[in-house]
């Protein structure tokens, strides 16, 4: 039995007490000086984090409405851009694009391996129009974290504009956004910010903003020039998710107590422990070896059928209380997912484990049990798992 | 000395502490049944209090998005459509149609003043390839709540699409959907719902589904169609404000504790209670005395120049802990508002008068002190107000 539910699935994150309490403060005037000193420190906050200098703006929408608004204010109608997509989101993406008008060339890496840069210098090669490349950092679907530094030296080497989706990567997996170049980075509150959903956060480079000025798709609620305007004044252009502000700024000083590179070390170490118990008991992992996200991991159904492994899961959240993600679009039925990002530790790695491997062994999956918290334990010390593995059946 | 600040703009509401509570819960899977059951109860409750049996669609976004989502989903580009504004945000609206490239007719009326049911009728006969009408229900800048039942007699009668932005009436000023037969409703979680910022919702008639079959304009993050087919599975399109949404929910059971017609009665007795006190100090109410807002009250500078105005307001926020709302746009320095939706009741009216009565006093604006109270509790017995007043130097 579980006292509380132990929500495990790529975003939204579980919430620090901390964050929680800073999220219940009192409602403040959006206009006023109170909201100022607010936007002021998670501005701060988030560029420290993401390592840049640029501004980053906020919006009131989810991760999806920061993709969009890299749509609308880099590119026009007819424009053909290039779309570098790993899984769903990366898919959502080009859909978003095209339902604009933009002319997306559409690079889709077979779902769980990752874009091969080399690809990327091909087709910029033989589309010399194309003046700007949208790519996913850390694809939630398929577990799969692109190599952005190499990317990013691709594009940036031939002087284009790079957008990216770190939804569920940025403040968790290592993003040099000023060092790479990179020009918009799109991320949001409920990923490794651990505040609840509701708050885009975009980081805009003086060439994005440029660009923006010459694109001539429509928008207003997403208008990076708009929102620059007010946020100059420590203001929003609409009303901000003050809750979600408050969450994310207390969200950020735990980041920065802990130290930016502390939480990318904790994330690596985290990952690695759960790729490390899941492979003991024989699961297999779904993303390819040398690009598996430190946020996600994804395995492949274990239980045969996709009923057996909504039952698997039934039965963790249920008796468990641990609540992990199905897959989505065609990889429904086809794997699951844990989430182990923001708000995450080595013990909650141990829980998680050991709940998994009782649910397994209970649904008949795994021949014994006890391997799998040993092999992330020797992860989290950094030694080679144990040899042998549980098989599952 | 306040203990708490006392927040009285026209949104962000103050929270109730069973709202605060409520939106403090832990963070659940937005794909999960836990979800769903949220999803629904919040939903069914807004068809309650809208009086509509029509969809209410949710989108994480400010009422602005909402709003936004009115423009991209009814119309196509060099359209003509009939905007009717009576302050800021009716104009935001169409400057977001023009930038849409919507051929917008806009019917302002003087600031303070509401529109005049006979101009629509006679625009709309000169104009008879307008199909889609956009109106402001209550105008937080300038304190005036249209007509909308005489509005919609009119727009209706003619066949018309009507969509009206209830941003900061909805839940307080009475709004019956489906009655007038209104497509589309605008409201956003901080404002009567009690709850804070960062969810607008959206109720949509078929009719304005059928339109939006039609309409040419892109849109991928505000699509009502898109949004309409995870509603049916009480999901929704992209991560929702989950926090936002436990806040919603119980502000919702509030108002239904309460009584829909009861939640707006208490609004009408407050907006007549402030009114009342207001004026027995000599101070001059903005609108125009047939069309006054029961949620926000903007009231003429007392105080002579813009800078002796906000000296005034920084003298209530800092000594008496009262955080009033300035003047918008060209209202700034010329007028300044108290806020009175949500969560307000009697003996908030009776701090904010006895507050804002000191202040004048002591900033030399007021001879007698001790009349504003008595005359909102006049008001508040239904009695009519003492005929004395202090005079406004």
């Amino acid at each position: 039995m579980a006292l509380e539910q132990q929500l495990r699935v790529p975003g939204p994150t579980p919430l620090p007490q901390r964050v929680v309490r800073s999220a219940s403060r009192p409602m403040i005037n959006h206009r006023g000086p109170e909201f100022a000193e607010l936007m002021s420190e998670v501005c701060s906050g988030l560029k420290t984090v993401l390592r840049t200098d640029n501004d980053v703006l906020l919006f009131p929408a989810s991760g999806t409405g920061g993709m969009e608004s890299a749509i609308v204010n880099l590119l026009s109608p007819g424009e053909r851009a290039l779309f570098l997509s790993v899984g769903s989101f990366g898919d959502r993406w080009v859909e978003m694009a095209n339902i604009y008008g933009v002319d997306a060339v559409k690079l889709r890496a077979p779902s769980g391996e990752a874009i091969d840069p080399e690809d990327v210098e091909r087709i910029l090669a033989e589309n010399p129009e194309i003046e700007k490349v949208f790519v996913t950092h850390n694809e939630t679907s398929t577990g799969v974290t692109n190599d952005i530094p190499a990317i990013a030296s691709v594009v940036k080497g031939r002087g284009k504009l790079l957008a990216v989706d770190s939804v569920s990567g940025a403040s968790c997996i290592p993003l040099e956004t000023d060092a790479l170049g990179i020009d918009v980075v799109v991320t949001g509150s409920q990923k490794g910010w651990m505040a609840p959903p509701g708050l885009a956060m975009v980081a805009v480079s003086p060439a994005a903003y440029a660009a923006a000025e010459k694109a001539k798709l429509p928008r207003v609620y997403f208008d990076y020039h708009r929102e620059r305007k007010f946020q100059a004044n420590n203001q929003t252009y609409t009303t901000p998710p003050v809750s979600v502000m408050y969450a994310v700024q207390e969200g950020l000083r735990m980041i920065l107590e802990e130290g930016v590179e502390n939480v990318w070390a904790r994330h690596a170490r985290v990952g690695a422990m759960i790729r490390a118990g899941v492979e003991a008991a024989g699961l297999r992992l779904f993303a390819a070896a040398a690009h598996r996200s430190d946020t996600v991991t994804p395995i492949h159904n274990p239980a045969g059928t996709p009923e057996e492994l909504s039952q698997l899961t039934g039965l963790l959240r249920t008796r468990y209380g641990l609540v992990l993600a199905g897959g989505q679009g065609d990889l429904k039925g086809r794997i699951f997912r844990i989430g182990h990002l923001g708000f995450i530790d080595e013990g909650a790695v141990y829980a998680i484990l050991a709940s998994l491997e009782l649910a397994l062994s209970e649904r008949g999956l795994l021949s014994r049990v006890g391997l799998m918290v040993p092999a992330a334990q020797a992860a989290a010390r950094g030694a080679a798992a144990p040899a042998e593995t549980a098989g599952v059946r």
